[in-house]
């Protein structure tokens, strides 16, 4: 029921049982017919596994007992093959040992998963340089401390929430050859019962399935799923910084940003409420608890930790499908977000210049004493607050006609770099060259 | 596929969404009854929508969109309620507020779930009192910093495995006033919207559900929910304990103890892996983790924060069935517990007498300073490290002839209150006298 | 230098390594004087100990290496005061070990501990009420997920702030007696070393130390410690709420309440910036974090785990402060809450009757069906939003000029049981009794 | 009085107040004499901002309050700096804000803190190297699920600790250029108040401080915080598995390695606790929960929030000395790593050559089919278990008389790729090239 508003479909079905299930089985098929190339195993039994691995649908529910049982996921499926191929049962999953499927099983699901986040990645990004080009300009308060601050514009801020994301790609490249790699290394990772070509035969498996290989045995060495569950939760986190912002910039009382369609009270027929931000920050914060949780798998006993590799199993599918779900809602916010300038405008009025005191105080000591010129700024924010239509430009122009105050503190001359950092290239390639 | 592993069927079925929306609709139907005996809604459209709520069996995927787009369960399940009933639909959900009726189908979750929890409690708490019992005059090195340390009993330590779960049993007594208790308060938290017969719509609503009330609105004090996830995580903490012992002492250099069925190996034939106390450990580790995450959630902004309610609604129904799921595989392991008493004896011949240093030292200084008696027993552990054959008993009569040292150093004479630990009253009732 | 903010001195001091030491060596001194009075050992070795105890007073930085060495802090600690004592050294921690005096020295410094944190709980508790009496008409609007919703007051606010108070102070009386108590079973939990007598003993002891007693070992079973924890989590977790609401009405787009001496900026004169109530989320969510790692400690291998252990010294006194922090930004908040009258009218003015909605379409069903009555809602909201002047209660004008909507709709008449709410008893005594 | 234990001296000294403040003191007087190069403030003003912020030596508890009270620590650190030099007060801090001078003294301290961890991950896996080179064909009983598996040897579990720790240099030098980078951008982030030249301005105070610089402000932005903290939550669960496998194989009942001096108990003289390695496990997970909590602080409201910022504080340094006494430990550990080799044969010899069992039926398999090879292995099982004297050589030999059994099943012929996967090259040079 809570799929739709906390899921993602398309990595829910690149993660789900089955299709853990059938990456197992591709790597039962690739380490066969990898065996019966070297000669390790004969190539009918090989040919007979590919076939089987190939067809075989095993329902997960009816393999739930044999998991239970065994404590770890490939063993009812390699029973299962083992069964559809029959008299070439002894071949199947020759030298190996259930850690090594289910942990290259699982690269080759990460393969698949990591694309689909790339690919939402790269798209967010360019959407967002988009929207940071098309608002660079617009000046809207910023907030410090949740209180206004001075300006910047809108293209400014959203160039700030794709930052982090193009360093996210970056991370990215850095870490999937780390990560997407073989486990071929048997009972105890002396690879003793896969004979003396393991290295090729890795090699060869590897190839069949498109991943690296590695010659370190990382049964219990999981420091590569904590990075990549790292990164899921930087960047779940970066979009629960939209999140947030959006949740605060579209409060009723400031309504200076839209964006997505708003979910509807049982109620209150006015309502209109940011679900898709707030869930940005839900997705945020379920990411950066499960992280912790994770990191306590890292303290792996010997060379296998049942306790340990649990924690793994069931947290970090839910990490994954939650850095989808948060890439599939921002781009939904991104493409639809939308200033209303009008609230914006009411936004500075309401202020009457206040949040200018900075500028104020920098413009004045050109010509005084700094200290004579903060002075003077303190005074005029105190007739401002007295005085609730008084503006700061008009309080100033009491004490120092001589300048256009109005103008001077005007907010779009008052931007600074901000339609420059909305304008830098969001591109993750050039980022690269740093 | 892991549900047989880390989930529990019958705790899954008290918490899918049929039996959300179920709740939700038991809910609807006791609020409109309630305000039809008040008059405050007319008394056909309470049967009407009482006989709706009663058969409507809404299939939770097709109200998942809903769901996303309002970001509530209660939204799409009211919507399918009113389309049920009707020209009766004006009087559906009236006056109340989505968070009320999920809130109160929560807690007709919780007070089905609970009960669950506390019988299995209960059993638990009974057979490992029956197991302390028997094995409260066994004699087991007991550890300390992993490290033999001096004898105690088994039973005593199955008895400390019990003491935390009786004080759960006594903790729950007192959580549950605070936490079953119906929501009813409206958009605002007011009650505006329902009437000034509130409070006798509240404690009618109530009574018909079998849930206590509270003047005190509970949309944004989620103190009570918190409550109940750590006491959740204090119970699989327990257990988790439970299962570190075990594997420890279950480990292939110990074996003293066994328990449950052990999991077969893929490729190692002799392997009997201690899966079910892994668990156990799995399952406090993911519950302590969820805890702090659940506990973030009580950052609750104003009078309704969807950010944070979601963080209850994704991680709150996996605690409890982790709870369910522990206390299951407790009941299986207390079940199926049995001492290797050959084992046990192998682990203190093993150790010849060096965990009774203490003693010694005890019994040597009743006759002589105690300075000098540790001074003696250091001289005889280093004999007994340098020769080995030689045990402690052995070294102290070359010194200390006159005493006979095989008979005072034997680990069942030097078990101190162990056995009346093993055989303290185990009874929730008992305890709560204290 | 971040103690002021994020620390608290009076906690501090209670916690720091001094009053640690300070209460081990209490629980050694009771220990000798309660074995010399049951004939364990000498009268002189008790009183030279009891003396000495009372005056040693190491430095913690010079024991560091000596615990660093140890694992744990009785250990040097204990040897400083064998060398105090000289001749009586022997008789210095008879038959305890290590453990039992760290835990009956943890103990005594929550028994002071929670003294401090119950009594600043009490005193916020009232000074809520006060506040919660004096604002309990004051129509301010609520918020439900970041949108204006309906009205209630600012008492019900705030008296909503306090429900979870009171229900700490419930929660704290339960927990007390099962967390505070003596620790006495020796090196294995056996008590083997203490003689035959030790359960009165424990009783002496405990009674000299003002602590209550417990026949069941407790060194490996950490609830009593998780569950104080949970606690101070869910007290830090309420008082969060708190923070963020302050934060967001303090907002400069709202400004509907003030409270606490607002921070300055470096460079902006006219900030004002919300500090402590900031501090209050942050504080929330350090303790809830810290909450989840701390049960991980409830994974307590055998009959002591050094690597559980060390989790709790680390976070657990952490805790105890920013309980204490929170609870004393929280008095100096409430002290100092102050509505802003006119920016709340501001507000109620800026809505223009929209939160009104429901309350608007519940008048109208009274005379027509529910349905059509939801209509004309639905029409003079569209209205209202095209015409920048329009007021809910104008556009209803129009269509049902027989009612004086103005007045139906103002605030003050739509708030509910918002004002009782707010003057709900908020004695923890009174709750008692529910 | 735990800082010996769970703390850092070398790291504690960079990461003290008193660091902290003379980073932001540095910060601000390498701005001001980039200021005064680029003729933005008087020369004059810079010689003395710089030589005051180079003596200045403020107090950390005296600057307390006024961290307090701006609810950062910036600010009383620029009002010292601003006293101090008097009459060119007005140029301190000129067009900066505070988080720009924390976030810079920040990555001033970063700069050193990790060039300690790196040299000391460095020494750590040239050690490991080393003695992983030197029990590279040791044989000892690799344990999967806490049951003896199948032989491999010390060294390989050596190189299997030390691989993670390569990959950590990888990422280090992958992560440090986001990292280390200036934080100059003013109020709002628009760099408005510094002036035309701020990029110019960057590069110059960049330069002066030996750090990198960027065009995004990163006030909100804390991916780059996040993500050293996973690579330190990386790095001591590393060896927070480097500290279990210690416990475990140090364990009374195996002792087959011993590393670093043993704890000694207060009352149980025959005691060596394991405290160092328990130590490793305590700061893996201490360090695990931790980055939880901080990666909750990635959730940053608008241009700057507070709340989140306290949450960085607060544990990141924490992280960071956790990470340095982690690898302290492990260098001490594996310094003084022995493996006790009589005791590793012993447990071989209890095995009974029950973990040849794969070997042998891999054996048998070449002769006939797996199926009856695999039962000739589990009759032999079964008759070992039944026979406390007899080996699986021995059974093997009944029935298969024509093998030379106890020769095949040698643990020194049955370890496959260990003695490779132990001297495999373990610089991080040679690594990055993968």
């Amino acid at each position: 029921m809570f799929q739709p508003l906390f899921g993602d479909a398309e990595m829910g079905a690149l993660l789900e049982d089955r299709a853990a299930i059938a990456a197992m089985l591709r790597a039962e098929a690739a380490l066969a017919q990898a065996q019966a190339r070297l000669g390790i195993i004969p190539e009918d039994a090989a040919s007979a596994i590919a076939a089987a691995a190939g067809s075989l649908r095993p329902d997960p529910v009816a393999l739930g007992p044999g998991v239970a049982r065994a404590g770890i996921a490939a063993q009812p499926v390699i029973a299962a093959l083992k069964e559809a191929v029959g008299v070439h049962a002894a071949w199947v999953h020759f030298g190996a040992t259930s850690q090594d499927i289910v942990d290259t099983g699982l690269v080759l699901q990460l393969t698949e998963a990591t694309a689909l986040l790339r690919d939402r990645l790269s798209r967010l990004i360019a959407l967002l340089s988009e929207k940071a080009a098309k608002y660079a300009d617009l000046p809207i308060p910023a907030h410090t401390r949740f209180q206004t601050a001075a300006p910047t514009t809108l293209g400014a801020k959203i160039a700030i929430w794709a930052a982090p994301l193009q360093r996210q790609s970056e991370r990215l490249e850095q870490l999937l050859p780390r990560l997407l790699v073989l486990s071929l290394f048997g009972a105890a990772g002396s690879a003793a019962a896969l004979g003396p070509q393991v290295d090729r035969l890795r090699q060869d498996m590897a190839d069949r399935l498109g991943i690296g290989v590695t010659e370190m045995p990382w049964h219990s060495s999981r420091d590569n799923i904590a990075e990549l569950a790292g990164w899921l939760a930087m960047l779940t986190g970066a979009l629960g910084k939209v999140g947030v912002d959006l949740v605060l910039l579209s409060q009723s009382e400031l309504a200076q940003l839209s964006a997505g369609t708003g979910g509807a009270s049982s109620t209150m027929p006015q309502k209109s409420n940011p679900v898709a931000a707030e869930t940005l920050v839900t997705l945020a914060r379920l990411n950066a608890g499960d992280l912790g949780t994770l990191h306590q798998a890292m303290v792996h006993a010997n060379e296998r930790d049942g306790s340990a590799l649990g924690i793994e199993w069931s947290v970090f599918p839910a990490m994954l499908e939650r850095a989808a779900a948060s890439l599939r809602i921002a781009l939904d916010l991104a493409a639809t977000l939308r200033a209303d300038e009008d609230r914006i405008a009411q936004g500075f009025a309401a202020d009457r210049g206040v949040m200018m005191s900075e500028t104020a105080g920098f413009i004045l000591c050109r010509e005084m004493p700094r200290a004579e010129a903060l002075t003077i700024v303190a005074q005029a924010l105190r007739e401002v607050e007295a005085s609730p239509d008084l503006t700061l430009a008009a309080a100033l122009s009491r004490v120092r006609p001589d300048h256009d105050w109005a103008s001077l503190l005007a907010p779009e001359v008052n931007i600074g770099q901000a339609a420059e950092i909305a304008r830098q290239p969001q591109s993750p390639r050039e980022d690269d060259q740093t």
